[in-house]
């Protein structure tokens, strides 16, 4: 067994006594000199062409320093990527939801700010909107992107295997739909920015993003500004879910509102303006198809898919992407079909959130997988081992499978919920239900779009310097960045000075999404330390007149081992090099990768060139008031193939707050719009779990030492809420035998399902 | 002749956007939540032995979050090093000078703070004080620090030659006596810092020093904290001449104050604070003795100094052997002793100040000097050029000089300033004077002390960052490095992103003093630009499938020379690397040296490893108004030997604040004591010059190519304010034949002097 002085511990936090204290800064902390306020004007209307804009009045405000509108900006389309650019920072033709930016102010205050937002005078034609992806696809719906025909953004047709064969093949096939909602992302900082545009362009910008360097080029593409001339800084920051990925309307119009007023300008969302303008979960509707054996075997399944685009692209057509590739993915299938659309409605645009287009995918899949068992009379566990994917396979749709670990999931699931004496002891109104998930576990795109560095640094002082582009978005990533250099080194993990996500300081890194910090960070860290942790070895053998490999470390210091007393410090050699070789103890990682092969054609949208997959089951029990239809999780546990567990109280962090998240989304969450407008924008209509709604949730980690992680680690930070929706409304099924098949699955719902029984 | 796309450039500062737009970020301008404001208690007497402090009335007025006195600090007795430590942050025993620390308050406001010092009450025993350092030595003088006999600090010896012979050998023997007052530095930034210290000690602090690194180094000593847990950061710095080297009590108190109240802590210095708290420029007594051929040959020379050091140490001792090397390395003289002491008294103390040890030095051989011609009736210049050091010699010290401008920077001073016809057609009350010097062009003390890091990155995006550990404190820094950077790039200066004085993102660096950061952080960035422009055309010759030899670089292309359009961009270069070496485009660069050679023996104060000297002469034209004795510089000729001017425009800028300061120390600035008690705090009372005081100057750059610096490059900081003093007191000499051997050279003075002939 090895040996590890900090990997595998259970550190708290890092950055825990300076969030606790107060102390941490965060964006909105932020408060310079001169600085003034931004206040945007959005459209009231969910589809309309911008006829005039006058604001005139505004800008005599008193207190107003800058009004900005299309007219001030270079009016480069943005997106993820060049490829799907469909938004302006300010629109100029028309305004495509109700939210859409048009105009902006800064002014010396908030108040003053607003004030001028009432005193900009917009002419609207009103457009007939369209708000359900369906009639959207119809010809005659209305247009809202003019090139775009049935308003469908992406489309993805993708086969393998023999569909028709596989179905024939079959003694069962199955049909039905499934549908989910929209949800918030709802992480407690709101989105905020402070930035400083000099005449010459120069942009210093402080901003809650996930990803820095990512965002640095987005700026400099949609506002035409050599990426030398940016600069990018994230403080710490309070949770993502992936709606702090995007380049934000308002980031731009922050800055070019500095570079109209010279002066710092600042915006931050109030919890409305998150609910309003920030994006969305993308709603769903799939259409499945499941053709199974009477052993249980899966020989055919097929999904069609709708996706609620909204009315931007965002990440909406890699969402549908990795709807597509986890559906095909999970289990062993040989005869997919996939066909997906993403379609333009007239409301909040979709983007990342928590799981892209998994959490849709897997609530049908796996709801689907229990209603087969249930046809087959067979134990919906039983039916998942059947056709469960298993390590070092490549699957139908071409997904290389490294380390897997999903009948161990399955199994020490079942054994944790006490399963079979459960449903065998069953009460009323109780139930227990199962759902399995596969997902990316450590980013994807391959090489090019999934890179991190990292920068280790051992100074003569003995102080030992990390450095990466990651941010910790408040899952913890500082903290296990350390524990891995730290463990390398046999130091201490709060011996390691850290320096994160900012451009001008770190390499550069994707970002903080796709459950790709452990991963591709964690081993941009691992190269790193190893380059200086050679060095020092190098060094220490030279001096101490040993081997390398009879050398220990520990502490900064460097021993033979056996010989007591016999060692030079990290201090020391640092020294060495720095005095005698003018050289110094610098180590650099850089992950990127994996290389795409050729199994992947993105033609085809077979194949997905991700370094590592990860796999779970969660078991929901719940208990059902038969009275009001109300659910309650009374018991949870989700068991998760994660490679290697870095930090057991973090990972358990992750686990918790993702299956929170997900009964919420199955549940409870649930973003409403009438005719485009959403009615509940807020945190007394729109109902996110709180503390006391969370069940007990056994965490259990299934440690498959993945070949290719940093110390086999994978990622979790996503996966822990895709089965969650669908475990509970199995065991919904399981309670009160009512089938929830568009979520959330209310007590309006249920209590219905219950009378039609 | 070699070409550059970047040196030798006349570049506005690359701040100076900012700075004039106010928008750029001193410390003065970091404001934190929940920040308290701290004051300082200061002792009222010039010497007491501390009997009580008591804090009980203060720390229950409402508002103040923490008092401090010694019994809350470590006690760890500091100074530039552990060898001469003698300050305590608060002095727990003594006050030894009127300003000492005694205790102090963070509170919710800066006028509570200053109400709670009121509150504090402190018994102390009045003792005697001693104010003069030739009666501080005397035997029954008042002690200051228990263990120092005599009250000196430091003594220094060096004999070399044979002074006996030396002067036997002489036809003229000149001696007599110059004394120096002291001189604040009056940057225009008083000193401030905001400091945090967690609970764990965890230090985070923003402070206008002009040597993080050094100072994360002296507050780990100083409050028993590892080093590892200080991050020192610098925001834009506003002027330091040296008053920012130290450790700074106030510096530990904040910090301190931080850790008692949980809460962040900053100290800005008033105007008057920075008067009576801050170092000051060593007051000396130089009585020396010169032995002359009757050719003008200097045979031998001698010197007795007593410099004051005031009541701690600071750079006292260092100030001291400056005062040594510099006295002693000036022209080619084989039989040389210096006797040195460095005594205390109850006075501010003394510190690093432009020219460290080095103006006194040259105000009194300069004077001499002209003394000695006037005797041998000669031309001053022509005794100089007598004399003059050359390249390539070792001095009879054993300063190895290197390259060497000392008699280009005469003569064509001696043009510039129209010397031989001045001289024939004087008129009445009008002088010219000549003055001369030598100084470090970088750094000094050798390997181990003289150490600078830059660190070069391309990234994919073509963006490049270069990170150094110096400070720009106002001169320029900023511009230079990336100038040199940019030359070997081939690329415009302002496409450089730059990253400085962080401990935790920049490589460590000594600091900026010492005349070092063109030099060693310009070797350092030169060494790291040049390792990453071999990656650069390593990996380009592999693409375009030519020698490295036929590559040339341009706006961030790499070319085939003669082949047009075959070319691969930085950012090209760089995606490869990423891609599909995984690997950076980063190089180091460190600079650590020179090496201490068998020359230099500590003990005998002989030998001194500078890694470059440099040379200048001044030349001032002076009108004296008889009727009041004022002196009105009208003309001043400043000649610099500087290797090379990596930007013309901001050497010159250097050149003329350098001799401004040296105009003040000359005529006006008189930092004035009574018992102990500094009298003119203020820049009413204290007068530095103002733009209208300051005549034309003529700067000619003297470039002398250095073998060793980067681009042929040495230091200009210091050295331009070394012989101003001199020059004008010999011009005021040459107008009116009144000889002022102490400055500075007031009215008053010259006044009484007018009568007297």
């Amino acid at each position: 067994m090895e040996q590890h002085s900090a990997v595998g511990k259970r550190i708290p936090q890092r950055d825990a006594v300076d969030k606790v204290k107060g102390s941490a800064i965060f964006t909105n902390d932020i408060k310079l000199k001169g600085m003034l306020y931004c206040k945007i004007l959005r459209s009231p209307l969910p589809h309309s062409r911008i006829i005039n804009i006058d604001v005139s009045k505004a800008e005599k405000l008193i207190g107003v320093k800058a009004v900005l509108t299309y007219k001030d900006t270079p009016q480069v389309k943005f997106s993820i990527s060049p490829t799907w650019a469909d938004k302006l920072p300010l629109e100029s033709e028309k305004a495509r939801y109700i939210g859409d930016e048009i105009a902006a102010v800064a002014a010396v205050d908030e108040d003053t700010a607003q004030e001028a937002l009432d005193l900009i005078q917009v002419d609207f034609e009103e457009l007939p909107g369209v708000y359900d992806p369906v009639e959207a696809m119809k010809p005659g719906a209305p247009v809202i992107h003019d090139s775009v025909e049935n308003n469908i953004s992406k489309a993805i047709h993708m086969e393998c295997g023999n569909i028709e064969e596989g179905f024939a093949s079959g003694d069962l096939i199955l049909e039905d739909t499934f549908s989910t909602q929209a949800q918030s992302h709802c992480s407690l900082e709101t989105h905020c920015c402070v930035a400083i545009c000099e005449p010459n362009d120069e942009i210093k910008i402080w901003v809650n993003t996930q990803a820095p360097h990512a965002l640095r080029q987005k700026l400099s593409y949609a506002l035409n500004i050599d990426a030398s001339k940016i600069h990018v800084i994230t403080p710490y920051l309070g949770g993502g879910f992936g709606s702090k990925i995007d380049l934000e309307p308002a980031q731009a119009i922050c800055i070019l509102l500095s570079k109209k007023s010279g002066r710092p300008v600042r915006i931050s969302n109030t919890r409305k303006d998150q609910f309003i303008s920030t994006r969305i979960r993308h709603p769903t509707i799939s259409e499945l198809k499941f053709g199974v054996k009477r052993d249980g075997t899966i020989v055919a399944k097929q999904a069609r898919v709708v996706m609620d685009n909204g009315a931007y692209n965002s990440h909406g057509p890699a969402v549908l992407l990795y709807n597509n590739v986890m559906f095909s993915s999970l289990y062993r299938v040989e005869n997919i079909k996939y066909e997906g659309y993403l379609v333009y409605t007239n409301k909040n645009w979709g983007g990342a959130c928590r799981g892209y287009g998994d959490p849709q995918a897997t609530f049908a899949q796996e709801s689907m997988m229990d209603m087969i068992a249930e046809r087959l009379n067979m134990d919906p566990i039983d039916l998942r081992l059947k056709n469960a994917n298993n390590p070092n396979e490549i699957t139908a749709n071409k997904v290389r499978i490294t380390s897997c670990g999903l009948r161990e999931c399955l199994t020490q699931a079942k054994e944790a919920s006490n399963w079979a004496e459960k449903k065998e002891t069953k009460s009323k109104y109780r139930g227990l239900g199962i759902a399995s998930m596969i997902y990316t576990g450590g980013g994807s795109i391959g090489s090019g779009f999934n890179y991190s560095g990292a920068t280790m640094q051992i100074n003569a002082d003995g102080t030992i310097h990390l450095s990466v582009g990651a941010v910790d978005i408040g899952q913890g990533s500082n903290t296990i960045l350390t524990q891995m250099a730290a463990d390398v080194l046999a130091v201490d993990p709060e011996a390691i000075r850290l320096t994160t996500a900012d451009t001008d300081t770190t390499l550069p890194c994707m970002g903080t999404f796709g459950s790709r910090v452990t991963f591709c960070a964690g081993s941009a860290v691992f190269q790193a330390t190893n380059e200086v942790k050679n060095m020092l070895l190098e060094e220490a053998s030279e001096i101490l007149e040993a081997n390398m490999e009879d050398l220990e470390m520990k502490d900064k210091e460097i021993f033979v081992k056996g010989s007591l007393g016999v060692s030079v410090t990290f201090s020391e050699l640092a020294s060495r090099a720095h005095y005698k070789r003018k050289k110094t103890l610098i180590g650099h990682g850089y992950y990127n990768g994996p290389e795409v092969s050729d199994d992947f054609d993105p033609t085809s949208y077979v194949g997905y060139p991700s370094p590592a997959m990860v796999f779970a089951t969660h078991i929901a029990e719940v208990e059902i008031d038969p009275g009001t239809g109300k659910v309650d999780v009374i018991n949870f546990v989700a068991a998760h193939d994660l490679g290697r567990a870095i930090n057991p109280l973090l990972v358990e962090g992750q686990i918790e707050g993702a299956v929170a998240q997900g009964i919420g989304w199955a549940l409870t969450e649930d973003l409403k719009f009438e005719n485009g407008k959403i009615v509940n924008p807020n945190f007394h209509d729109y109902k996110i779990l709180t503390i006391k709604d969370v069940p007990k949730i056994t965490s259990i980690l299934v440690e498959t030492i993945d070949p290719n992680g940093p110390f086999g680690a994978k990622g979790i930070g996503e996966c822990a809420m895709v089965p969650t929706a669908p475990a509970i409304v199995n065991a919904i099924y399981d309670a009160i035998g009512v089938r929830i098949k568009d979520l959330p699955a209310t007590p309006e719902k249920i209590f219905d399902g219950l009378k039609k029984i």
